[in-house]
């Protein structure tokens, strides 16, 4: 059972206490509720007519604090110097995985001065060969935060077992819950814990209604600072790594208050595919943009197929630009930015060929 | 074996009748072609060898004359007032069903109104169930034609077997294959013979390189006026009725020089999301948008849930416009068009949900 | 409205009649119906009070010809020596193409001496690539014929359009409705008029209840004579060509009262996976295999990764028996067969790499 | 780098530590690896010339220690009374969750009755939604072992998070990781290192290679007691809660040696289609069954739907004993078993409708 409290009573605890029922109460901008799991749902009707009781409701298959409902207005995660789901269009940019001091610093100031408001980098990395670099670990994270800190953006980082949170939640603004694990409730519960935003990936066969639900564990824990990132989900279709699914913005836009933030890099894994669906992505509505930004793909140790070259990020944040404006969002830029220069090739190389079967 | 002639020869014509070959020869505006099938590899070399020959290559399982390199600066296949793959944006609208004069006039009219350059409806319906409407048939065509002439638009409408090409040419302006029909062989033939143009709908389950290959199937009748059309494909994924893959635009670009619509209506399956969708579209690159309006959808004989209805037409096109405009691209419109009116509410259903297994 | 009689009362027609209704009476071994489509439901209640009419139903989304219970006691196509559906296990073997008189007579003559009853080959190929082998159409269908007799085996092959029904009737044992054409409701009623048994197969991106509805076309031209065929679907996985659904199997046989055979051929792709996966498809409880044979396949003009040897074919068979035996099923099989010789090696090629993205 | 030894040699060991390589030595029934990563493949060579050395290989996309090549013979893992992967076919059978003493107890003892040979249960639960039932946690796996030791099966219970594994160690036989934590490096090197056999699932969206990815995590700890366990993948398709993929039997029996065992429960999501199932798994060479089984499923507090009823488990191993017998495989039953009492009818519910879009 869940109760919305329109004003403090303690007498509602205090009856939930008798009946045994080990209740939380979790504070929002958007109100107070009570959680209270495991009581029979004949009590319900006693609370609903309860003082300071707004509503209660029996807690099924469908999400309660994520539901648009609780916050018609949007929730809005604050991150760096803006919040996200605000005005201002989130851009978080940054290499697949920290490599070492220099690639991370020189990513960092380059994505930072064409109007980067996060830096996202792995640390740790799920990789799906055991062969494949596994990432720097914590090493990686004291890296990705002292590049941060050189180019003032908050970073975003991936933790991937929950023994890890306490350690890494001194140098991280924002903890990334990676696709493969949108539906470990274990690592949900952890990051719900730290007190920190959380940028939650779509798992890659995840539908939209369970990915509501993995935000709404971590909203049970008191954190309702859940930033949700579609980055393309596993289809049939072998000429993009993952399918793109825009779909999932205004779905998710009615279903849930969270916003919502796209990544193309993962969503396509070419390069080539990454701005035009950046700018697709901003046009169906969406908050933010997480972009994979390399000194020099060709030796990354990770992804480096989608990761953009350097200047190619100033192309993406150039042709941003007019399609913010037209939905209405700002990119907040430097005033003095060298745009125009050098016109940069979009596609370099055939895509999409031996896909029949 | 594929040759293209950079002039006239023709011993080249008569070289391949020496060798038994039934050769013909097709004329683009990008270029002059031979092919000859069923030729042996080895014959290759002489005719490339010979005068007018550009070049001549071994058929294999990927497109030649819808390949990009074919014709690297796009083709436009010229529609009523406009050529898609132009400057303007191509905006297809209309009903699922053709299902009575009034319906299809007061369709016709609004949208031609409000930017509409050309009016889609469905006379022969692909339907999956056979209690379900199954169109109105050749009497569909000639009331669509009806309401084309009355609005000044071209006419685009499914044709769902090779035996009613003939009837049905005198009355359609460009013939559609439906998603289900995008590989028969039998039906691209046919409608490539027919010398008008073709929208070709995406399969649900096709691949961007089947997709492709059945456009080579059209071309090698001579005919290259053919719109491809992304139209949603089937995935895990059932809060949408499809999922709009828009990863499509960008790497159909790069691997064929056709023009590329899209179609958010079957794309979603949700009028709430068609908006949204069609914007992304066009932001993604597309050069147009198939869209499907009703005057009551609530009552229409097909596809009522993901219809607009006539005011939410115009609510795209003013939503259109400055996405467009980012773009580069125009939208033809009236000059007095009286936008700004009552704001429209795009989300009134809650969408999503029940999606988790 | 679907009525179906007790008894024969010529009133009911009348009655229709004399509401402008194009009723139509389709006899089957499991009853006689009347179908009257486009009719009122008001309608109904009278109609189901009268005389000779067991019970009258509004059609909506769900096959009513098919379903179950029309036949609970499931139907069998009669196709050569046995039915298919009965005791006896169906085994149409055979090249996926038709390529000359001696490939298709070497290969009827081996299968039908190793327990085959019934015999396949495509005369009419839907192939992807325009450029692929598209089969020898008509003569393709008289080899066929002619190896079928030569063989005493009824032959199956694909019709591809609703024009090529009236040539090839005289030829055919059993039209073949391929996967790409599944749901092509202009051929599914020509072939339902043919009067022949319909191999229906499974469309590449078909549910099961849609797989049903595509049959229930067929049945609506008063043709009952109807096998359904499971031949894999199109999933995210890239090892095999296909996921053979072998839960079709329990479904279907729940849904529908028709039979249910299975192409492990296509369903895999892989030649080595085809003799487990036909053990398997028997196992479920399907009615028969469908498996494609060549005497050379390295030099097949289609599918040969997926096609058996023959001797693959014995083994096939010699593999089949006690798990057909298991299942209470028999396979009716020449007294002397020199089974038990040179052991085949079933796994030669590593199947499988090549599918992480 | 890996290399297998074909007998001891120390210097090849401190050869790697004067490059500064902290090397591992991994040994298996089938030869003893030394895992050297991060080195450089120039190395390679001089280490393929030492004595004792049998190959070096560098490492890359695909498995090296769970290869087929390793080990052609099959690997098999002892568990309880029997060895997966021997002559015996593997029957692990209890409920989705432990839910208290009695049901656990009841199920433990029946099953046992009827031929299973591991008990099977959820105590730590991954759930969709954080509202479900989430087990019992280390009081449900303590349950188990109770259920275990009193009815003579080993057992088998998930973990879900890598701080968990040392409690439960002393009460688990065998670890099962979930379908959705199959990528989950973190866990896999977990159980790797917990010295116990490990049932490892499928993820639902997970290519064969990448399933066999996950277990060479595992391998890599030294522990090549690894259990391949196929329960279905996420599709289209809604008439079933998964698909289960039959074909991954044959494939994974190419490319790896160890057993592969076979899920219908949550392979099909109906109780009525997991006799035939696991039939066909057996037939298709599956080297045993998993299979949830409840008291009474109707009031189960997990997976219902697809749970047997006891009465059905035996049914269960009385239609998989002929199977089992033409596949040559041996299912361990007590003498006087008795079988063919009240036929149990299998298919009680329609399954299969409402899966049309």
């Amino acid at each position: 059972m869940i109760l919305k409290l329109s004003r403090p009573n303690p007498a509602v605890l205090a009856a939930l206490e008798d009946l045994g029922c080990r209740a939380r109460v979790l504070t929002f901008p958007f109100g107070t509720f009570v959680v209270a799991l495991g009581l029979d749902p004949s009590a319900l009707a006693a609370f609903q007519a309860m003082d300071g009781v707004a509503w209660a409701r029996t807690a099924g298959s469908r999400p309660i604090l994520a539901a648009r409902e609780q916050c018609p207005e949007g929730t809005r995660v604050p991150l760096g110097a803006i919040e996200v789901g605000g005005e201002t269009l989130s851009l978080m940019a940054g290499p697949c995985s920290v490599e070492d001091r220099e690639q991370i610093l020189t990513t960092a100031r380059y994505v930072a001065a064409y109007g980067a408001n996060a830096l996202r980098g792995g640390a740790y990395k799920p990789r799906t060969s055991p062969y494949a670099f596994q990432g720097l670990g914590q090493a990686g994270v004291e890296l990705l935060r002292e590049a941060g800190d050189a180019a003032e953006l908050p970073v975003v980082t991936e933790v991937m077992e929950p023994g890890d949170v306490a350690a890494m939640t001194p140098f991280v603004d924002c903890f990334q819950i990676g696709a493969r694990n949108m539906s470990c409730a274990p690592l949900l519960r952890a990051v719900g814990r730290s007190g920190r935003p959380v940028l939650l990936k779509r798992g890659p066969s995840a539908t939209l209604a369970e990915f509501v639900l993995a935000a709404e564990y971590i909203l049970l824990e008191g954190n309702a600072q859940v930033i949700l990132c579609e980055r393309g989900i596993r289809t049939f279709e072998t000429a993009t790594r993952n399918t793109l699914d825009l779909n999932a913005i205004p779905v998710l836009k009615s279903m849930t208050h969270l916003p919502v933030v796209v990544d193309p890099s993962h969503g396509t894994g070419l390069r080539e595919a990454v701005i035009p669906m950046a700018r697709a992505a901003v046009a169906a509505g969406a908050d933010g943009i997480v972009v994979e930004v390399h000194p020099d793909p060709s030796r990354a140790k990770s992804d480096g197929d989608q990761s953009l070259h350097l200047p190619e990020f100033r192309r993406l944040v150039e042709e941003l630009r007019p399609v913010a404006a037209a939905m209405g969002r700002r990119l907040d830029l430097p005033d003095a930015l060298p745009f125009g220069g050098t016109q940069i090739p979009l596609i370099r190389r055939a895509m999409g060929w031996g896909g029949s079967r």
